[in-house]
């Protein structure tokens, strides 16, 4: 196959995957209309809102190269994006980030209120675990110990040492100076990490032997940093209309980035370098790692 | 044994049980000190702010009626508590019932600010799913099972139809006439759900035959409508010092209660009806219920 074929066969794979993923958040959530009405208008309010699905995509991709079935990631798939639809609603409320605009759009406490978006924020974090708990009748002993295992992956990468970790570490050192590796610590913790739990817990779904799950944890790292690299670099380089959230904000808030800290061209470089190494991480996979590489690439040239 | 010996050694028992579940809430969650230090320092403040730990000692009075082991049942108490304690400190928040007082002492957003209160109990409420998550090395297919079935249960519980729902429904019935049904259904989603998965997650991690569930279930329901009216009944006329928090609070607040609708003489007779209710559904499990039934009487003849 050449380049551009293989990159054409990505992307229509991915497209099926998204497309799966909507399907299944659409079925995870109750209808708008049933009780109460609000709470379930703001849940879908936030988790419809124009996502790219990055998270449940890696599940996705990382369960189905280790031979896992679609229909068992699933679950998990929405699980990662409720969880990370959440921490978009209350890292936007007045008293965390206090932002208005979020995917283009007004934040959940802009349209419903605070009130109703903490609520909403827990409705999904809740709503991310029951998923994952609730089991077809008849499930055989394998498929339930693997989903109380990616329930715990989930645990850890949300807990006070991981999101939420990130999220407070974040808050104290708005307007300080802080080193380089503080910063690597805190997007471990505050992207890192779900990003993490998406392909651990995507592999286990999966079924995976333990030295491709290593393999994949490797990969894991690599992108969950290089992920918000590339951020930073949008932040300081596109502008709002692209981003479709308030551009410069970092500089404007005074927040060290990997721009502020090690200017733009390094921090381009440092990207690149985390791609190559995680692309190195799926080598031994083979094709079987074509869908997790393209992944890979996308998150690192993104403009979005 | 006569009554005063029953009553007496049931006291023993319980607060047996209660030593047990400090405990293990301590062992549950990093020190103070550990990083990041402030949301480990907010955690902890509020899940050892003095709470009768009724939801825990359900869950193993429970477990333990129907021949479940301690230990085993431990994950599940300390997790109740962690949902119970989260839900206090997001209502408690400005944005929804803007409580300076609770359990006597300064609420979270008092003491840590509006951001990280938020966070403390998104932490506690991701903690809890965590610990129900988490199994020992070895652990077997029986348990692993169980564990599974009890965090669906308390997922469910805690969604948009429980917990959550029942705060959404109260901050929408506010200031507003509504009927005794819409009061029940509120209450048996804000309060109800948890002290039923409390009991319920207790009798399926202690392995309760489906007869027993469905007895245990009638307790529980009837239980968790009794504890919302007694509550009514005391803020109507217990005062501050004896409560730990605002008392005379619904009325001020023009809230809709079992004392404002039904009037407080018929407000104590269904308390005291859903108590034999619920000690009905216990006579047959004979002796191995008499902790549950001590724990029925408690939260029905309560002061505070």
């Amino acid at each position: 196959m050449t380049a551009t074929a293989a990159t054409s066969s990505a992307a229509t794979a991915v497209a099926a995957l998204r497309a799966a993923v909507e399907e299944a958040l659409e079925a995870a959530l109750p209808p708008e209309s049933s009780w109460p009405a609000t709470i379930h208008k703001a849940v879908r309010y936030s988790l419809f809102a124009g996502g790219k699905r990055i998270r449940p995509l890696l599940v996705l991709a990382a369960g189905e190269a280790v031979g896992g079935e679609r229909g068992e990631l699933l679950p998990l798939a929405c699980a990662v994006e409720m969880i990370h639809t959440y921490s978009l609603i209350h890292d936007d409320l007045p008293a965390m980030d206090n932002d208005d605009l979020r995917r283009g759009k007004p934040t959940s406490h802009k349209v419903f209120g605070e009130a109703i978006a903490i609520l909403a924020g827990d409705a999904l974090l809740t709503r991310a675990f029951h998923l994952l708990a609730e089991v077809p009748a008849g499930a055989g002993d394998a498929l339930v110990r693997r989903r109380l295992r990616a329930s715990a992956e989930l645990g850890l990468a949300c807990g006070t040492t991981g999101l939420i970790g990130g999220q407070v570490m974040d808050l104290e050192s708005e307007g300080k100076a802080i080193s380089a590796a503080s910063l690597e610590r805190l997007h471990r913790a505050k992207t890192g990490a779900l990003l993490k739990a998406s392909i651990r817990g995507g592999a286990v779904l999966g079924g995976a032997a333990e030295e491709d799950l290593a393999r994949l944890t490797r990969y894991a790292d690599a992108i969950g940093l290089a992920f918000q690299v590339v951020d930073d670099v949008l932040d300081a380089t596109e502008d709002a209309e692209h981003l479709g959230k308030t551009a410069g904000k970092d500089e404007a808030a005074h927040k060290a980035t990997y721009v502020s800290i090690h200017g733009l061209e390094r921090a381009r470089e440092m990207a690149a370098a985390l791609r190559e190494e995680a692309l190195g991480a799926l080598a031994p996979l083979g094709p079987k790692g074509a869908l997790l590489a393209a992944l890979g690439r996308e998150i690192v040239d993104r403009h979005s």
